[in-house]
């Protein structure tokens, strides 16, 4: 398989990397250790990618395509089944990939039924389901891969020419191809990454981006951002987000509200890059996952903490969007205030 | 000696535990590691001591007694020499020990001058230096725990009748006097810690004291209270300082700004723990200490970023007037812009 339109965006975000397929087996790239080390996660049934996404293995973008890898998986065993088997398998397997974590689950689930549609057709029809829903899964992937450029270009229309950027966890593609076209402009960006704890998406994978693409970059921790911000040190903040939705809020890793508070407070644009979810008009319809406390207690696997101290794990928080300057879609720039007037009916 | 004066504020703060002086040895609780790791570290030269501060083995109030300490250890060396040398001695470790760190040097010169003081007097009286500066450090220690107690006893005062307090690193005896004093008052206090990296105090520190006091307490990272407050999970945040200035800054520990951000942004009173430092009129006297950024790339002594990631480490940030409901001091509860016409003549 050829991926050259994620030439430039290094090792880390480079398709073949997130997460492969070949042969019945999918392999994720295990972002848990990334870089300490370099482990790919073997799934040879779809329920392994659910319990992979649950575990956390890849995140942000990566059980986009993971899921989807799970869903080609499911098409390989469904095709030794009969048509009426198989095709509940696969919806089952849909239903159970799109749902594996709560607060991504409707754009998940509106993933996942796409490519169950290609995949029940394919055994209507008698076809070859795992090729069809693979090159299904290809063509999704260069279609997403595209949209996120887009979405990098206007991104980085909205820099200066020096831009000290602050981000929040790991914004993948997203930020990669911001990174990517801001250069293709001539623009000099640094990169400011919080360490993003607990599992250190920031410091880990953000910057080990940045560093693969050439990327001046800083790692904080997640309590410095505003000191750096009165300082002089960030000129704007942009992340992605987790979900988007038509009223304006952005859904993204626990801390980004706390960072939209502090940019706002020192005047410092915030933007979202994301194009919005139209399965999710309304805030109230999101539910925040919330994770297992202990694991905020641990970390890199020591309990940090005494008997008897409670932890608390919300893995993603709400900026609202007054908190937000612009949210970049892969059709332009849009106050959060005025999504529904361009989203509402031709999809996300 | 007998310390009664901390009954019921736990292991932790006691002034036995915090540093402990014995037959020319200091040893101080080395909190780096507590509570995974019970250890003292043995200091038989003040410069040992000032070594032991610059490496963060004890911080928050922990250097104050340590430094003390190590002005004992000076005069026991003192006191072999001659008198003319002994003092010169003298004066070089109350300087030396004074700056071990930049930030906190103007308030703790001078509380090194005051034992300097009592140790010169001693050898010019040929007294015994050592036993007559440790009596001294003792009545200091005792004042300041009544003093602590004072602040305690004013801040829970402040609180309502239940209350989800969060703090931000280790404010050692002023946090632990505040829940004490609470607790007496029959206010049901449960505690919220941020942890606090790199060094994660917070979790390490403030969470175990607590537990050791019996007071309920939830550890979280750093990037989760903006969203605990926007859930209503916050009544109040409060937390010490390294430096409270007479112009009404408060310095404390990097992360306190931000806090102090989305407290004002969610209309939660701020308050701050500490006495104004009569040594510091004016913010811009005070050094934001730049510490190793190597320290901040390294979680558990792991280090967590690629080769060429850059790391960025200011030990402390600061929090200015606008943002501060209240300095709560052990002569009463103050505006921070009223600090000065109470405190310019009166000490600190």
């Amino acid at each position: 398989m050829q991926f050259d339109y994620a030439d430039g965006l290094g090792y880390l975000i480079h398709p073949q990397n997130v997460a492969r397929y070949e042969d019945g087996v999918v392999r994720i790239l295990d972002r848990r250790n990334y870089p300490m080390k370099v482990d790919f996660v073997e799934c040879r049934e779809y329920q392994e990618v659910v319990q992979a996404i649950r575990n956390m293995v890849t995140q942000s973008m990566g059980p986009w395509l993971a899921s989807a890898y799970g869903m080609v998986l499911a098409a390989r065993t469904a095709g030794t089944m009969k048509p009426e088997g198989g095709m509940e398998y696969l919806s089952r397997a849909a239903d159970e990939l799109g749902r594996a974590r709560p607060t991504t689950s409707a754009f998940q689930v509106r993933h996942m039924q796409q490519i169950l549609a290609v995949a029940l057709q394919a055994i209507k029809s008698g076809s070859d389901v795992e090729r069809l829903t693979l090159d299904f899964v290809y063509t999704r992937l260069k279609e997403r891969y595209e949209e996120d450029q887009k979405i990098g270009s206007f991104a980085a229309g909205l820099f200066p020419e020096k831009v000290k950027l602050l981000t929040h966890c790991f914004a993948e593609t997203l930020l990669g191809y911001t990174l990517l076209e801001a250069r293709k402009a001539g623009k000099a960006v640094s990169l400011i990454c919080p360490e993003t704890r607990p599992f250190l998406q920031g410091a880990r994978l953000t910057a080990s981006m940045a560093r693969e693409m050439d990327i001046p970059v800083t790692v904080v921790t997640d309590n410095m951002p505003a000191f750096m911000m009165s300082q002089g040190m960030i000129d704007v903040f942009a992340c992605a987000a987790d979900v988007v939705t038509l009223d304006g809020y952005a859904v993204n890793k626990v801390g980004t509200y706390q960072l939209a508070i502090a940019a706002h407070y020192h005047k410092i644009p915030c933007y979202i890059l994301r194009n919005p979810s139209i399965s999710e008009p309304d805030i109230n319809e999101v539910q925040i996952e919330m994770r297992n406390p202990e694991e905020s207690l641990m970390a890199l696997g020591t309990r940090i903490v005494k008997e008897g101290v409670k932890g608390f794990y919300p893995a993603f928080d709400i900026t609202p969007p007054t908190l937000i300057s612009g949210v970049v879609t892969s059709s332009g720039v849009f106050s959060a205030f005025d999504l529904k007037n361009h989203f509402q009916a031709n999809g996300a």
